[in-house]
């Protein structure tokens, strides 16, 4: 293959090697407390009710589903995507408004292919969901980082980067965003509408954490806001199984044409089979119910992480306080890298992820990422005050080098 | 939408219509017989065995497959694979070379991602495969069509190419090509693989039919006859079930280091719940059984078809001979274009795909597609007659307007 060295395009250089790839083998070592993974809790499967609902499907429709089929996607799950956001959200999504595809990632990736020139700038959040970096990343996309916090985005800094450089493309996970936990509130929602009405920017709402809210009342989609301007993708891989691979994107009719085109020539459909499976699930059971218990264990275990931050760390570290989803964000006192926080925590056998491979610009960031949905209460605490002690022995290291240099 | 009717990205305007699909939502009339999907014949699709399979891998391994999984694939079908291949092909293939993709059209897309900047240019088969010719356009491939026949690609047109346009990639279907059925004789891949010899170009043999032999012998892979030119695609759409969307590519480790980059950020990874269905029903079932079924019953409908030809058509229409596969192509007397014979046949109800779509240069060709693998010999009969007499009827026009402009 030496001849063939040189033949890879520019694009694949830019994208950046999953550092999360990473640590997550490191973590497979079964004395390794890790808070690391992006997961959602695979005790909480309802294995037996999809086992029954995948022995009727190949009972009553097991040749179709077998075969080839339509590019849109299953039209029985597509009405049932179509009808829950009008019981739960109120949303009126016409059925042609949706494309099945094979997870959120690849709403991602479809988008970036029929939007994207190379050098386009985007809108991304700082920190911002990673799976988003890559996948825009592969069609040589210039990001534009506007900061989030526990309101939501930063409509000033965004007003600026709108007025500058007239992004094509602005990517949001407006609830209980990934990395950070954080939501962005209704009049936070209502400010950014205002800002994007008018524009030539089209608003991507990734919600994939929208169901798992343990506390406080559900906001607005920007579908509801701005439904002009924006795309918003769904995905079952957090209130059902990840394992099968679906998700979906409601977009408006002339964009929807060339996602169609784009996801023929990407990998023709995604399976009527795993599609047929989620359909009969979700006639067979209480979905609904399903998703409270998650929200449950969820919220429960959110708490647990809390209490025992408090009990552990030091004051010094800040940290968000989701209302939902499925991580938590945490920042060091000035001075402390997370990447050095890292190496002391792994020698005590607790993982997370450092802030810096959420972030677009900069090096050596104080933040980390704290994952609660895969570990019970009583792990989380033993996790926890490994961690407390990783960093109040950094801190102590810290201050020691400060006073040294004093001297 | 109208504020963002010009956000689109160059590459999507360059992805051609599939006038297939169009086709195929014509044939769903039922009064009409259809030679003009690709599917694999659904009666033969082992659903009772996938079903035992299923419900063994919901019982045995249900948590761990409906959880996410590795970019590279399930670690026991990637095996399978390699063990087939050194069994039935005498190719070693380490498993660290097969990437499990989404069906192998999937293959495609991220062989272009991590291959071609815009306006590379790319050798393809005249006629080829529209699939291959769509995910290329997506990355802005400049094609160099290189004709094809019974004997495999035009050895002089593609040492030309070579020489003057230096492609990163050539496209080829050695055995039984879609659209055309033709396979590449021992001889024609012992001299391309000569020509390749030394260049930068890397060839992708696409092999979705290989399985599908009904007579004569096997040939070489290229991965065998340039081993590090070659990325090999696979699929278990033809051999088992399309529905599934399961196919992988084979690639020496460092492009495999980009394809899984590429993997990464277009899909995180194909479903572990499919995969582990075919590794357990490859575990309890005799797949080459199964195989040897299919090549039966298409053999039998693949020569209905020629019986039917013989009987039917002018002497005038020739047609490939294939020897596997689900395809048989047939050309027209000089004048007459398959495009005019598609609406008079239609008429007829029998319905063809004409093969303009499968050609990146000229226009009103005179050849067409012929699928034999879906209709069973009666019905294959009662088609054929009325193709025969739809291209009859086309020749008497033909041959009326030309007495006519004689006059």
């Amino acid at each position: 293959m030496t001849e063939l060295d040189r033949i890879f395009s520019d694009r694949i250089a830019d994208v950046p090697r999953s550092f999360i790839r990473e640590i997550l083998k490191v973590a497979m070592d079964p004395g390794v407390i890790s808070f690391a993974g992006g997961l959602p809790n695979r005790e909480l499967f309802p294995v037996a009710a999809l086992k029954d609902a995948t022995a009727r499907l190949f009972d009553d429709h097991g040749r179709d589903v077998l075969q080839y089929g339509s590019s849109e996607g299953h039209p029985g799950l597509r009405e049932q995507i179509s009808a829950r956001y009008r019981e739960k959200a109120n949303l009126d999504v016409p059925v042609e408004d949706i494309l099945i595809t094979s997870g959120s990632q690849q709403g991602l990736d479809l988008l970036g292919k029929v939007i994207l020139n190379d050098g386009d700038p985007v809108v991304i959040e700082e920190p911002g969901y990673l799976g988003a970096i890559q996948a825009f990343s592969m069609y040589r996309a210039r990001f534009l980082p506007v900061p989030v916090s526990e309101e939501g985005m930063d409509v000033d800094a965004l007003r600026a980067e709108l007025a500058e450089h007239r992004p094509k493309l602005m990517y949001t996970v407006p609830n209980f965003q990934n990395p950070s936990g954080i939501s962005y509130s209704e009049a936070n929602r209502s400010e950014l509408a205002q800002v994007l009405e008018g524009t030539q920017t089209l608003l991507i709402e990734d919600d994939p954490y929208g169901d798992l809210r343990f506390r406080g009342q559900p906001k607005s989609s920007f579908l509801k806001l701005l439904p002009e301007h924006t795309v918003l993708l769904g995905s079952f891989s957090k209130s059902l199984v990840p394992g099968l691979r679906l998700g979906w994107i409601v977009a408006p009719p002339p964009l929807m044409q060339k996602l169609l085109a784009a996801k023929q020539a990407t990998d023709l459909h995604t399976s009527h089979f795993t599609q047929g499976i989620v359909h009969q699930y979700l006639r067979d059971n209480d979905p609904e119910a399903h998703i409270a218990v998650i929200r449950e264990v969820y919220g429960r275990q959110c708490r647990a992480m809390q209490d025992a931050m408090r009990e552990y760390f030091p004051p010094e570290v800040q940290a968000t306080d989701p209302e939902g989803g499925m991580f938590l964000w945490a920042e060091l006192p000035a001075g402390l890298t997370a990447m050095d926080l890292f190496q002391r925590a792994f020698e005590d056998k607790v993982v997370f992820v450092p802030g810096d491979p959420f972030y677009v610009r900069g090096s050596r960031h104080s933040t980390l990422r704290l994952n609660f949905s895969c570990a019970d209460t009583e792990t989380i605490f033993v996790g926890m005050e490994r961690l407390g002690r990783a960093i109040h022995s950094l801190m102590d290291t810290a201050s020691q080098s400060i006073a040294a240099d004093g001297r």
